[in-house]
């Protein structure tokens, strides 16, 4: 799968039937039943984890021209993938309109409207949407595309400075949790100044190791500091009487968490879905006879009862097709636990179940203990993929010396650790010498304990090298 | 209320915190935090009552020229309306991309690729989107919108015409469900000929009617025959081999659906809302003093989680206000049980609360039986709600047998019921001589027992006549 993993990817998303990409516009993909049902767990985890200290609320897709230009740096990171309204029926409109590429310029103009003064901040809003952006290289369902279905951005203004830079730091807790949660590791960066979101003072980037060594920026997290603010004039009146300028964070996260969940987590069988986003965490296949069905399916029934009364989501494949077909299909759509079962089975009280990233068959009593046993055979599943997932990141980021050395450990699948100045001119002299991209500052280094791999200067980061998506 | 329901209507939503009407495009607005929670809640409704035989599916927002344009009756009642994005960045599209208006000729063209067999057959998916109309008349937030932002919409296709016309029904009982699970009232008619969606065989409407009388389309259900599978060449082969074009339905739900909950049940203080879609059905508004502060608050705290151990959504109002402040502001934002709780009621071991509709004071023990009583007291109120709106929904739907009478019943705030021979030109007739529209059959009357209100020929139906939104 290392060496075909784009192809794989392409078509596990069609033979699951999580996308499909033949609708008629480039980059814009259809999500089918099953994938829409990853798509809402997905959501409802991230919902869950927002929820708890933001608002959710919904603003309207288009935005004016004149919104979307007012923030000069930031308009200038976007005018070239911007998809522009033209015309209502036949009638040019007064003014274009921009489908969001996101969402600041649509909602920073109602903010400074609603903060009036210090009581009205914090304020802490999200919203799931979907946004455009007129890509122009090759398009990828879920990781390139024309139409983000899924961004959740969660937009914050504060008093202080303070406040503002605490958000950040509960931003990467969340998304930690939404990760850590799905078993999707992850390294954490400051991304480089030539490379940080339109308008932020600085950006923070969850990226994935893809199964080809290739990372996929997964989650980005910004410190606005007061460059919105001033824009749009978001002011309150303080404490002390005073008018002051608001600091905010924005933090974005899209289909991309479902991806780097499908691509870190697969096999060459199929997909192996975190029981948190699973459609089905328990898939039963009923072995049927002539002889003895109605038992057999009887016993189904009162088993995927028992188990949603546990709190599991469950699902009985009672089609008439061959037990082996049914196997191939739930091992390919990544159900974590299939449980068997046939009418000698049910004469002698067991059952065969087997976990989707082992596949070894494991007999279990029918008896009061199943439900028991089979939260455990969850519980182990999802620890195992996440272990096993953070044995392969662990695995394939690897320190560098020299810019050969970088060159030769990213053609083999690595992500690479090199030491920095932290200089743009050397950061970028690392990107064209090797061809690949810093992702960022991953670790600050000791003063004067190692060189720069560019330019013999005391390095001050560990900055992170990779071939991305 | 009746007089002025329009200005009601706009004022309370700002009031309430459900949208916010200052975006700066005419005909979009912004979901506020506690408008986004009843937007939730409704959703979840539509979806939990579609769950159980649709599948939930997600198409793309944008479509090519060339397929919006295929089926020429639908793309002509659509045209005037479009949305048209023309460029990507600075470059001109090579075709133009339509804003869905609704996303038939989004969504056939992929049946044509996945329908190739009967037993492909029923297909039964919804999306819930957002979609788009160049309003050019007068806009009003949740009803005639630029972007409806929650526009649910089912798309069946089926072997056999049988088949359709059943799913209609399915989708008539579906939405009985949701507008009686909220207690709004409706007449269900079948929209004339020239009124119906276009492309379709007929139209069943379901209309709300505002407390001014006029009346709003709150669902409409489609049998769409086999116009829209010759169009875009969905067929199937049938079990005897035969290649067969399928049968359709389509059915569409919106931010009307709230509007009308928000409409029928609100008064002079505000919202009364359904429990269903109430951000909290209940509202515990602690009664604080210096003395016995924290043991008043640690009993809201319990009995909080009490009810919503119950099931109950449930707030705390503990912010430093005035008492009468914080009463005004739960009647404007209509939840349904207001529970209010001081020292002298803690000492007392009673508590007062307060139905929304009723607005009477009611003392309760705070006892084992205290949840159950509130329960109860949720659904008289739920069932007051839904009586009262219905009693005001059948007294101002009446007969009358002359033009005369239909414009004066009509100026008087009702809806007006008249015999119809069914024919269209008498059917124009009587928009034309009355200004207000036909909005369909209503009943079916037995021949020969009636004369149509225009012509003198044989009445058929029974036709209802509106001043619509």
């Amino acid at each position: 799968m290392v060496e075909n993993f784009s192809e794989w990817f392409h078509d596990i998303l069609e033979e699951a039937n999580i996308t499909d990409s033949r609708y008629p516009i480039k980059g814009m993909a259809v999500w089918m039943p099953y994938g829409f049902q990853i798509r809402r767990n997905t959501t409802d985890l991230v919902k869950e984890i927002y929820d708890r200290d933001h608002d959710e609320v919904l603003f309207p897709l288009l935005i004016p021209e004149a919104e979307l230009a007012k923030e000069g740096l930031h308009v200038k990171g976007f005018e070239d993938e911007v998809y522009w309204v033209t015309h209502g029926g036949q009638t040019p409109l007064n003014e274009k309109l921009a489908l969001r590429p996101t969402s600041e310029t649509s909602i920073y103009p109602m903010y400074a409207l609603w903060i009036r003064s210090h009581i009205d901040l914090p304020i802490k809003y999200y919203q799931i949407v979907n946004t455009f952006r007129y890509e122009t290289k090759h398009t990828r369902p879920l990781i390139r595309v024309r139409e983000i279905t899924t961004f959740k951005e969660a937009h914050t203004a504060h008093a202080t400075k303070e406040e503002a830079d605490e958000e950040v730091e509960k931003h990467i807790a969340k998304y930690k949790e939404i990760f850590d949660t799905l078993g999707i590791p992850y390294t954490l960066s400051k991304r480089p100044e030539w490379d940080k979101f339109p308008g932020a003072d600085y950006t923070m980037a969850f990226d994935a190791i893809m199964p080809d060594g290739k990372t996929l920026q997964i989650g980005t997290i910004h410190n606005l500091g007061q460059t919105f603010a001033k824009t749009f004039d978001i002011t309150f009146e303080d404490k002390d009487g005073e008018h002051k300028l608001v600091y905010q964070t924005c933090a974005g996260l899209s289909d991309r968490v479902i991806a780097s969940a499908i691509g870190v987590h697969g096999d060459e069988k199929g997909l192996c879905l975190p029981p948190e986003i699973s459609p089905n965490q328990i898939t039963i296949i009923p072995i049927l006879f002539k002889k003895g069905k109605e038992e057999v399916l009887a016993k189904c029934n009162q088993l995927k009862k028992e188990f949603e009364d546990a709190g599991l989501r469950v699902n009985i494949d009672d089609r008439d097709i061959r037990p082996g077909k049914k196997f191939y299909d739930w091992e390919l759509k990544g159900t974590p636990i299939k449980l068997e079962l046939g009418p000698r089975d049910l004469e002698n009280n067991k059952t065969i179940v087997m976990r989707r990233d082992e596949l070894e068959k494991i007999e279990l009593d029918l008896d009061e203990n199943l439900v028991n046993n089979i939260c455990n055979l969850i519980n182990q599943y999802e620890e195992n993929l996440s272990k096993c997932a953070w044995n392969f990141h662990d695995e394939h980021v690897k320190f560098a010396s020299s810019i050969d050395e970088v060159k030769e450990l990213i053609e083999n699948g690595n992500v690479v650790a090199v030491n920095w100045c932290g200089d743009t001119d050397c950061g970028q002299k690392i990107e064209e010498l090797t061809g690949y991209s810093v992702l960022g500052i991953y670790e600050e280094l000791e003063k004067g304990s190692k060189k720069c791999i560019i330019s013999d200067e005391d390095a001050k980061y560990v900055a992170l090298i990779a071939k991305t998506y």
